[in-house]
């Protein structure tokens, strides 16, 4: 029988799920594979950690990091040390040594993911990232092999847990964003810096890495627009619920015209839309794909046990690999490296959809006509207007607008919000439709 | 670079829309791959459909198929014809002939299987087959190589789009069935003999598949419990609605202490569970895996298109292999068919779940605790009861039970049946929660 030799960087919770369950599957892997996945290393300061694995594995811990990655046993190296600092290091200096390399972490990819897909192609090695974006949601495979004759056409995805976990509380309830954050931060669904998850930059990395594949084209994470979900108070998701709505932290790549249109923001969805369906920590993908028209992957996005499900499935896939002579049989991002496009990003300026905007407003005769009027000298078009009923002099006043082109949203509001009857700063949530 | 032949049998809706995206699609498959896939004949008797491919493609029309099975050219047969009569003999002899192939004929999997397999695995080609199940929706993929790690406990699955848009008409509206199957023919979402899609065969054929893949287990067709939707009256999935369920022709596989229960039947979900959230003719496929917990893929689960793009997916796929020079990298089974197990199904009558239990009673005293009485006796306990408030003689009465098993509800149902005030046939719906 066929042995592959593993390395594994790092024994945190994903490190530890991948040993747990690698030495649990092992029968089932080689009854689906003919290959038996053989740990030899695993690379870790933390002696702490040994207690999460079993004794044999427990055995295997080392602290020479380069030896694991020299060593001639090992054929694959699992990297699940996070950051792109030791993990960047790592991952390149394995690569070139000519080993596989499996990674969860999405930083690395999607920052320095082009560099790193060229010096495995260029090792005739191969670089396995299944866990880096939405944990055991096969969505790197669907995109590389599933719908290998379609075009994409949008990939809309819920792909961060805590903002979802906290958009889900916040529209079961009338809980304030802080109190929600608090809760989740108790139930260990964010982390004590919640900053990464409830400002983008989590789904941001993960949507520059699916967007690349998708859509065959680099992407800079820089070039993801990005805006967390800090600004919404309970009234906005009330409003949403009156207009049949739900409010999702969403990333969003979609092809439009030859640019890539690439953003993570809250959005408004129908509530009709699966997409607004996707509850709690979960997380989804959607795929709008030419003639496979919409597929939508459902399931956990993060935790130790599905993550690492993610990161064995790379294992095996790269062992067959090994085993059958094929290394290399699918291009890391798809296509071939040498067929790779390189599609501009849309402006954000010139993104053009539906707003939802919540003025503070003072409550008195003409100024809804003011504000309406500023609105209509940019070219937006009111689809619906709603005063909240509240006895104070400052209320809430929500327009939903057409179509309209965002640079023009943005001046509009910009005087809107000069007004000396505004009185908080307007808040603006894109619509996204179910198409 | 390498060129991949390939032959159709068979141009209807599927085939046309193969050749169709294929030629569509071939500058992107070339740059996935590397590899050119060229179409070389098109088998199929009717000359009509000509019309339906381009030009280069209708000059391939052919109506000998043993020429086109036998041809040296071609690589890669792909099966589009349906049933198994000449499907059978030509995949068959296609697969010893030494050429691979790839298939969207669940009938001719559910009931051929185990052999068909085999013979491919003997004969050294691989045989694809995600079109069968699902459609565009890559499940058959997912559950061979997205969760190589993990053991599967249960697959559910709605995977017939015709009973699920008239269940969705059902639960939206009050129409009743017949009126809701004629809107379903006229729109073209039920064919003309609808019996396969509302009895549950075609959901039998795709769950016994999957089971088959997932359970790594032969599964005999005979073996899968069905049922159908014919029997639903508007006011069931008015009670559904009152008790905050929905009601779906759900196709389950779930391992059960090492027997495997395999049924297809309607089922009362809750609103809250992800299928339940699945309308129309869309197909979901929900997983539960040791530790990948919940995945659940959704999209169009029939159609040329969708169908067309799971077949070239796996067209890509084994073109890949071929290239790559390891053809049998993944067995079809997604196990080593000589680590293949035998587990039986689980009785009918041993299963225990929850039941919604409508009758059509006499409304006068005693006729409530005279059928409670039986249900006691029969060992099920009730969770709750509902009469509808109507001024007849004869009324609806609802109850739902705890977790009971199936032979004792047959039983009393059988009884309750029997009584002089029972004036219908009892409907039983099963119950199927989230877990």
């Amino acid at each position: 029988m066929k042995k592959i030799g593993v390395g594994i960087l790092g024994c945190g919770v994903i490190g530890a799920a991948t040993v747990n369950n690698l030495i649990k599957g092992a029968g089932d892997i080689t009854a689906r594979s003919g290959i038996e996945i053989e740990i030899k290393a695993i690379a870790e300061l933390n002696p702490e950690r040994k207690k999460a694995v079993p004794e044999p594995a427990s055995a295997l811990f080392t602290d020479r990091l380069d030896e694991v990655i020299a060593s001639d046993d090992i054929d694959i190296i699992v990297e699940l040390i996070g950051g792109d600092t030791i993990a960047l290091k790592a991952v390149e200096s394995a690569l070139k040594n000519g080993k596989h390399v499996v990674t969860a972490n999405k930083y690395l990819l999607a920052k320095h993911g082009e560099g790193i897909y060229k010096i495995a192609v260029d090792n005739g090695v191969e670089i396995g990232f299944e866990a880096s974006v939405a944990g055991a949601v096969p969505i790197i495979r669907t995109l590389k092999e599933g719908i290998a004759g379609g075009e994409i056409k949008s990939i809309k995805g819920i792909i961060n847990g805590t903002a979802n976990y906290i958009l889900t509380k916040m529209t079961e309830s009338d809980a304030d964003f802080a109190e929600v954050l608090g809760q989740a931060q108790k139930l260990g669904y964010a982390e004590a810096d919640p900053t990464y998850d409830i400002e983008g930059n989590d789904a941001a990395h993960k949507i520059a890495i699916i967007a690349s594949l998708g859509f065959n084209t680099p992407v800079a994470l820089g070039s993801v627009y990005m805006e967390g979900i800090i600004g919404l108070k309970p009234e906005d998701f009330d409003f949403a619920k009156q207009f049949g709505k739900v409010i999702k932290l969403l990333a969003i790549a979609r092809l439009d015209n030859g640019e890539v249109d690439l953003r993570v923001h809250p959005a408004m969805l129908p509530c009709s839309e699966p997409l607004a369906q996707i509850n709690g920590v979960t997380n989804a993908v959607k795929l709008e794909v030419s003639h496979a028209h919409d597929l939508m992957l459902v399931g956990p996005g993060a935790g130790g046990d599905p993550t690492s499900s993610a990161v064995i499935a790379d294992i095996v896939e790269i062992a067959r690999n090994i085993a059958s002579g094929s290394v290399g049989r699918v291009s890391p991002v798809a296509f071939g490296l040498d067929a790779r496009l390189s599609l501009p990003v849309k402006a954000m300026d010139n993104i053009e959809t539906g707003y939802y905007l919540r003025f503070h407003v003072e409550d008195r005769p003409g100024v809804l006509s003011k504000i309406t009027g500023i609105l209509g000298d940019n070219g937006i078009s009111v689809e619906s207007a709603l005063q909240k009923n509240v006895n104070e002099s400052v209320v809430p006043l929500v327009i939903f607008t057409h179509t309209a082109r965002e640079k023009s949203v943005r001046q509009a509001v910009e005087k809107i919000d000069e007004l000396p009857t505004t009185r908080e700063k307007t808040v603006i949530v894109r619509l996204e439709n179910g198409e």
